[in-house]
């Protein structure tokens, strides 16, 4: 039975990369060894480390002139902390929009480290910042402004991206929807990302910081948690299988083209969407305007809600795994990252009408 | 051409390893999805996450109601600034024992968070601490006293591991020894290794914190950096191939016996350290009662240096490589890890001895 995979990561990943990961892992490239053997200073890495890099800035339009890209351990948990503490500016507040499960945990970091201002966004469903005076001086003030791109748990995400209404510097927790869109990230003071999404596999986060971000002293860091002391990936010893494979997945979004995997995602999300929308039974109450499009939340519609279990021992029953909402949440989630193809939401949705017909 | 790799880490793995990822890479023991798509709360990681810490007990023969496993990222770099600033007890000074390159990054770091009280090891080309009535003092005021018991880069390490001459606890750096050979555990504070050597690929570090260790609040450092927050290992998404790795790794050495593995160790470097001390070319300076057992250091004797290069080419020209020392000290370096079998070590004596007979 094909088994269609929507965990929220680590996910699947497209079937063209893990093939050329097997056929090569006893003897990378002719090196007579494996890539899990090989060394972070080899000629071999060297090429895995640089190309990765190149396909980034060749996807996002971006320079090395303009930012800096690190390959570092610690997944986006590390980066909370890291942010404000080289970030920090003396007498500004951080200020963070609090969109959900993940901007929380960022928000709950920062304030370790120094004063948060806090903004509930998305509060009324919908995307409309329209602050008033008092709060644009607020944000003049800030040393960053600290955005989560697409929570994961909550279903929602930011439409429009960085299209100039932000004042101070944004710092963005891209972990769910790096590599699935367009973004300009010259825009951006600081970008991050876990690779176990969109980029491959758990143990690597992607770090993007202008080079005016660079200069921050912050709150003098030591040396490990400088982001400094990380350019070239290199100061100690990068997770090497991890690049290896961000680098082929970097690879297979160039050859698919960026433009035509948010197109496909778009498409994706929208079909499940639409039948959620029309369904009897399933409902998805996250507005319109901020509707994630990597990770479709649903539940039971009300005087359904006993048949949760049901429902997940169909989905199995039919290959579908990873489809349990998060435990701060329950109901469903379907992660619909850039490898899952639209056969696997049919599938889905085929399953889900099967559901509703018999119950 | 075989090739024998002899880098420091990443490293060799063995063979029998590398063929079951290779076999189950596309399907994962009939789950139907890869490993490198499989989700860190899956009932398929639970068994590898439970088996690989299953496997370092059984190993070391110590219980969780002794110390606990934690899989962390980040390295060695990591708990430099983790260690201190966890396990810190006001008014009381770290002691460091100063034995080589590693130990003084680990230095560096612990002065970044307290004071520092470093002891110079291994000063005199031997293991002989023997100290003073002042210095004893000082250790029982000691937060804990800090040991890297293998130097990777020197080609040291301390013999004799944890027999009873310490007073304040013992914290550990075995990133290049661990589970190479048996030592008590429960004697240690807190022991950590990054994988990368003996126990897999880049990208996880084994933490071992005993339980009375886990109660100092240290520095009451912020919820990341906090031993306490990673109990369980998957506070953060853990890095699932790395541990993968690790898991088979430990399998293979529970198969081999650890016993067995710890003679054959001695055995590679002793056969090694042999041929070079008769030899009239190359020369090793540790003293014998501090040569490491995992990286064995050469160099060309004197009026020969020139031929620094040549003997790397001619390393090549056998497929033997990674033998070139850090840039810090130069000269060659073997890592015999425990995946490198004697074979290895006989291609690496021969070529040297054909070098040694045509130059």
């Amino acid at each position: 039975m094909k088994v269609w995979n929507f965990n929220p990561g680590p996910a699947k990943l497209p079937e063209p990369v893990l093939l050329q990961i097997q056929q090569e892992l006893l003897d990378f490239q002719g090196t007579g060894i494996s890539i899990l053997e090989t060394s972070h200073r080899s000629v071999a890495f060297d090429k895995i480390l640089f190309g990765a890099e190149e396909n980034i800035r060749q996807l996002l339009k971006f320079t090395s002139d303009e930012c800096q890209i690190i390959f570092m351990q610690g997944g986006a948990n590390m980066q909370f902390f890291m942010a404000p503490l080289n970030l920090a500016v003396p007498g500004k507040p951080f200020v963070y929009h609090d969109t959900g499960y993940w901007s929380q945990k960022a928000i709950a970091a920062a304030k370790e480290i120094g004063e948060v201002w806090r903004i509930k966004t998305f509060e009324n469903g919908r995307f409309d910042l329209d602050p008033e005076y008092e709060t644009m001086q607020k944000y003049l003030k800030a040393a960053y402004e600290h955005i989560t791109s697409n929570e994961t748990i909550d279903g929602k995400r930011w439409r429009y991206l960085f299209d100039g209404r932000f004042t101070p510097p944004i710092v963005v927790d891209m972990s769910s929807d790096f590599l699935s869109r367009y973004f300009r990230v010259q825009q951006c003071g600081l970008v991050y990302a876990g690779a176990q999404k969109n980029l491959g596999i758990a143990g690597v986060t992607v770090v993007i910081i202008r080079n005016d971000m660079l200069k921050r002293n912050g709150l003098h860091p030591d040396k490990f948690h400088c982001y400094r002391t990380h350019l070239g990936s290199r100061y100690n010893t990068p997770p090497v299988v991890a690049i290896y494979v961000l680098k082929l997945m970097t690879d297979w979004i160039l050859a698919q083209g960026l433009d035509n995997i948010q197109d496909a995602n778009y498409q994706k999300a929208k079909r499940l969407y639409d039948y959620i929308d029309g369904s009897g039974l399933y409902e998805n109450n996250v507005h319109e305007d901020v509707r994630s499009v990597m990770n479709v939340v649903f539940l039971l519609k009300e005087g359904y809600e006993e048949l949760v279990n049901d429902l997940l021992e169909h989905f199995e029953d039919h290959g579908l795994i990873g489809l349990k909402g998060h435990r701060s949440v329950g109901g469903f989630r379907a992660s619909l990252y850039n490898a899952m193809p639209i056969d696997g939401v049919r599938a889905l949705v085929e399953a889900m009408k099967e559901f509703e017909r018999t119950h």
